[in-house]
């Protein structure tokens, strides 16, 4: 919660929360801790994976990956306006995300990350490829940090979302600032 | 799908998915495939823990635990007549289940078991306090095969759910039959 605070503090413009170990019923507490200080400060919160504990929770979003339920399915169980975003690698899987209703798309994971080394590699080039095949916001993901986010804001990303950097930071609220500024 | 086929040819009336690894839209396809398989039998097919993947599958009901989502949000997020089905230990959780709107309530586990060595241990006597203490159906849960089924059919249990007693049996369809000959 601490951390939430001080990245949104910082500029963080939407928060995930991402946890692929617990059970739901041991989020929920915090789930709904992140959706009163993100709606306290207008900003978007989006839970990773779990469509069931989005609803439960009152999230704005849920986000969902190659393995979850697919867009399709998601968008026919979430209320009118919920926030559906997917991970994507290319072009094509970023086509087929916003055929089937998705609001953004995400792209990596770009850079190396000790987070998401269960993912996919991207490149900056599927990046481009992606923002060039559809009209959705795009996302960029992994590894980005302050030495590498203007090759991402380059290549197109509207967005970046980042653990590590924030997280990590010796000031989240700096840290975030700092990130958020490059992003305009 | 072999097995569950043979279970319900021996005389299985309910089926439950129960996969706490996967992701879901990796589950997604088998639960799919068991729905179909449970409806043409003209037996429930229950979702364990997931509502979304229980939704997305038009699964017939969904059965969730003391991590899980509270049975209170689960109703709500379940369309009316869905059956929600609830993981309980004793007379007070029971009762609570009850009145949250759970359609069947579970004991367990009674006897040592190999799948589900994470869960709380119940007794004979837990089942028999939260028979006397719901008007709900209670289903025997853990470590349940021929040599104790008669002790909780005594203890008052209306279902019984098994994993090793059917799937690990020589025979699924006769190891099924024998089992749903004692529950009557």
């Amino acid at each position: 919660m601490e951390v939430a605070r001080q990245a949104i503090e910082g500029g963080a413009r939407l928060i995930q929360l991402r946890d692929k170990a617990r059970e739901k019923g041991l989020q929920l507490p915090v789930a709904e801790a992140l959706r009163s200080l993100c709606r306290e400060h207008g900003v978007p919160f989006i839970i990773n994976d779990h469509v069931d504990l989005a609803l439960a929770a009152g999230a704005d979003g849920v986000h969902v990956g190659p393995k979850d339920l697919p867009v399709a399915i998601v968008r026919r169980l979430v209320p009118r306006g919920m926030i559906v975003g997917c991970s994507t690698n290319n072009a094509e899987e970023a086509r087929r995300a916003q055929a089937d209703g998705a609001d953004y798309v995400s792209v990596g994971r770009l850079f190396p990350t000790g987070s998401k080394a269960d993912t996919r590699p991207a490149t900056l080039e599927s990046l481009r490829a992606v923002k060039a095949a559809v009209r959705l916001p795009v996302c960029a993901i992994g590894g980005i940090n302050e030495s590498n986010i203007d090759q991402v804001i380059a290549a197109g990303a509207d967005m970046a979302a980042v653990i590590a950097a924030v997280v990590a930071a010796p000031d989240v609220r700096d840290a975030a600032r700092r990130l958020a500024a490059r992003l305009g």
